[in-house]
């Protein structure tokens, strides 16, 4: 039988998200899982541009939301760490194993649950109060890694490899919402063209991830030269500086005349998916992963002409992460380009203005809540 | 051995497109079938909208065309008729037998085709001349229905069943499109609310494929009270007058205040595809049948954070063609209220005419080479 | 706000069984229900034939189980009832709702519940102790429904339509694994042909979807005449006495020579798997949706040089059977002459015994707890 | 505009079969390719288990097919050349290019061609005479590649990486079944457990190609050391000797205990079906790639309580060989291990003996039309 328990101590250091933009660092009680969850001891959180978004307007991905919902809320939802307490009935993993964190649990009874679409769930958003059905989004509606510990549902759960620094680790959930928009594209990219629009993190993994089961060529489009550089060390056979060539036609060139079988949309730009669905060949399927701001005019007709496909996913879904991890784990996706800059958890502050200034480079910034800070 | 040829005169009664608007009825040869061809007497061929396009702007669904691409070229889709003679190797149908058409003949040798998505041939259109692979659009890329005789590849015919008279089975083709629209849904619509927005014949049709298949409710919406009446002859169980109230507030009120599992949207309206990502449920699909005209502006990241999938459509395919002609068959749907007018061919611009301005309700207008002009 | 109670009793009469054969009659407690579940008064409850199994063999469908396994057990799956309390956070059902069931309710956590596969859920029968994971067999790894009452997770849970009997709305399951067998061949059954072996309840209800989805034709294969004429009745296109012409054959004779589109087998008689593979066509698919008690010999090479699929099927899946009420409510299927006799619960021996000997022609036998015994 | 023809001789050296086992060289007219058909100068073809029946036995993998039947036939289906004509209407391949073959090209105008499923061809093999349909299965219903010249329809040609010797790619096409086998299965192995029971040449590249596609672990099974050693080459986490330890416990074993995710069957062995259901866990896929020759015993019940799938394949499908043929010039896969023995093409009689006796360790003997015999 595995140890179930480790000392735990009552409070912890975590930022709490008040009016948007106003974080403070609190001693706050350390919860205590219930059935189907873990308490994990928090070893490293990313910083998403969602996360930017969550602390300086409110959460923008929360259907219904109404900024500030919750007050004594923690953001930060790419996070990783180690299992130190197992709720009731938990024998899915044992008190001391490294594991990251899937973003979604579904409630498990709604529709979309029943048919695997958790992170599709009806009842996002529903877990406070009397008829509260349990759906998490993990530092969204639920409180999130900006912490030095953090309770989980299993079912955000995936199993960290030994090979991997803690840092990295933090990349899996990433890595997962890469591959699960391969996933919903059919899955079967090897031999395939594959263009990737936006080089940020998300797209910078489906760069790797496609490369990694055999899409060719993996073509790259951003603006930024020094993320296309970052796009060709994860693998991109091509990349486009979309400011200095029509990304369509680049793209065409590129592959041989022809457009290409796949477009993962990464980037939000306006015009985006206009330029996605003249990308692809007739009959070619497109996945839309990142959150536009603006309305977009998109080319109908040329989408209903040439029986394109188009695919949103919010993040990670059917399990793609425990997939990518597992990838990771093979050493078929190296993340590391994409991770550049690291600080202790209570400089969270100055992690943030990192990440949203990129000063430095900065693509990925992680928090440590056991580093000493400077 | 069954019988392979019949009489067939030398030369025919043709409606020849020249200029845009220019229609002439000439005297043209009757083609004899090639391999895998049959020649197909035409007794009935109905009035696509699409046909209004292709005779007064030039076709444009066809990539690349440049109109008058085709001085000699015959319109017309939607036909029927009977089998007059064989081709080469042809013994899957036989002389005398009732036929009507799909609009698709694919290439058979590039990628898509090499799938079964023989409406996404990317050798559309490619079908004279030296490097011609075949590739075959019945009344757009190459000769159609207004005429007394058509060659047709074998892959473009459908039985068609004692019951059911010329005018209808004109509609098979249309309630091929509306299957394949399902289809392309995943199919199991059996239990699921669909919306249908616009009330054109494709609309209509979807009304009636998706309810002979189970869906529940069927909503429809337009902005013309008689069209949505038709709707309730083809078995909608809403239906909605978008100019009286919100499309969007009326579906979820139809719906229990939830949004729908599917959306085919058929009305072509600028604001129709923002509308159909709103009706839907989170994980909602959605298939987008009709050729807009002008760029739509869409909320992507209501796609986004919403899982929301989008399966364009350039007309029938997967043989749906011929699964919808066995429903109608089986008298699983009824498609008589959709067909108003039949004209003698050589009243063709009659007929157009009351296509085009919908005069006494036009829905469906037909014209018929063997009937006597008035 | 919904009433959440009506007057519940602190026990109820419930049939539980001992040792193998060993049904008793006793005074049990009513469970609340807890998180997620609901209590149903129990208004009618068929007999399936797996249910004459888990009563005289020990359940044969539960992995791992040893009989007697449970010896307080009250077997029965098919029934429907009344909702007569709410457990916390429930808000999809209101007391006095009627309700039908599926049997399985996943553990939500595994592998496959996360897929969505929740009747392939790897914590199956593992309900109880201090690692319950919750999965439910009802009737089969949790009490069922030959009692008064009976508690259910709200996925196990389907509306009744106020046109279905008590006694005819118990077959809504048996419908729902009917459709759900469909699903698994992919959906599209409309004008394809499908052949069902095997003309027991699952069998006749399967010839009833596959007629309201429009399969053409569909043919219904068995031994017994009397089930035959009631295939008839439920809509099958031909029948086949496999006693008297050899079914392949007779199927190929039917279809025009040609091998059909799907099989679903029903019968699990010796040969079946082998014929159904005889009966398709190359590319054809095959759903096993019978309990075969003894191997079958199969030949394997026939199933790789045709491209054959197979898809086994434990019972309903996917929300098929929500699907399969709406066909129901809709009146586009009449399961009525399936439902032969009824008797009240104090009379569950003779019921079973008209169930296991088929006396007076019984097909499907239920027992209603509110009807006074005879 | 392309060089279109290259001098080629008026005839050629090819083996032709007649009765069973008599194969003899002959000089036989070279056939000049006819619309969408090139003419390949055949540079190497491997043996295939296949090709020893085809021989030896009359063609076992040919529906109806009555051995001989053809006396002037040419077998041998694993190939690769140089193009040296192309038939009227062919621009996808120029004289000079080096390319492998696929062995299927449907007729492409039966239902399931017009599905794409052109390896399940309804008129496989009516290929000759009045109503010939243009069927092809290169080497089992039109002559192979046993000689210096073939013609091919263009849809069975795939372009061969420079990187790539003549004798690998043999392999392409035995590599395209292996990713046909896994795209049968959903395609998204990666992360996933795998196990491959036969390590014949395709279980070998299925082992090869599902660690290209990150399958995680790869169990290979067989009762040969020597096979499993190459199998370790070709990447296998794990290799299990059958004939030492039931393979059903080992590969539980080597799961951590539980069953995997899909099983790839490519021995043909008589038990091999039944233990294929008791690897997987519930819910789980198995592909059968093996022509078994004799019927097995099979636990339907297992399959049916487990809902387990289970895929027939007849080689390649759905353009995997070209996906195939990508991995194979991205040197994800390297089949170096499987390539064992090249013969010149006149001693095809030795080449022949080696493959079915297995002399010094041969897997895949090729012979090389070009080579200068010893």
């Amino acid at each position: 039988m595995p140890e179930t328990k480790t000392a735990v101590p009552d409070t912890m250091m975590a930022w709490v998200l008040g009016n948007p933009g106003q974080l403070t660092l609190v001693d706050k009680p350390v919860l205590r899982p219930g059935p189907a969850e873990v308490l994990v001891r928090v070893d490293a959180c990313a910083i998403c541009a969602t996360d930017l978004e969550v602390i300086h307007q409110g959460p923008p991905a929360l259907p219904g939301g109404e900024p500030p919902f919750n007050r004594n809320f923690t953001p930060g939802h790419e996070y990783m760490g180690t299992v130190v307490a197992l709720g009731p009935t938990v024998d899915e993993y044992a008190v001391g194993e490294r594991v990251a964190v899937e973003i979604h649990a579904g409630c498990g009874r709604c529709e979309r649950c029943r048919q695997g679409m958790y992170t599709s769930c009806l009842n996002y958003g529903q877990n406070e109060g009397e008829y509260s059905k349990g759906h998490r989004a993990n530092g969204f509606t639920t409180d999130g890694g900006f912490a030095q510990y953090a309770v989980n549902h299993v079912n955000t759960l995936v199993r960290v490899a030994d090979s991997l620094s803690d840092e990295l680790a933090t990349l899996i959930v990433t890595a997962g919402t890469a591959m699960y928009g391969l996933d919903v594209l059919g899955g079967l990219v090897a031999g395939q063209s594959l263009v990737v629009t936006g080089a940020g993190p998300i797209g910078l993994l489906v760069v790797a991830v496609g490369k990694a089961l055999g899409a060719s060529p993996v073509i790259l489009t951003d603006i930024r030269d020094d993320r296309l550089e970052t796009g060709q060390r994860m693998g991109a056979d091509h990349v486009v500086n979309a400011s200095r060539e029509p990304a369509v036609d680049a793209v065409r060139r590129l592959n041989g005349g022809r457009g290409v079988h796949y477009v993962v949309e990464c980037s939000g730009a306006p015009d985006a998916v206009n330029e996605a669905v003249k990308m692809v060949s007739r009959g070619g399927r497109i996945c839309l992963a990142a959150f536009a701001h603006t309305p977009a005019l998109v080319d109908v007709e040329h989408i209903v002409t040439n029986n394109i496909y188009l695919f949103g996913i919010r993040g990670e879904g059917r399990s793609a992460v425990r997939r990518a991890a597992s990838l990771m784990a093979q050493r078929k996706i190296d993340v590391s380009p994409v991770h550049t800059h690291t600080f202790p958890l209570d400089e969270l502050p100055t992690a943030l203005r990192y990440s949203r200034e990129r000063i430095e480079g900065a693509i990925k910034v992680v928090v440590k809540p056991q580093m000493a800070s400077g």
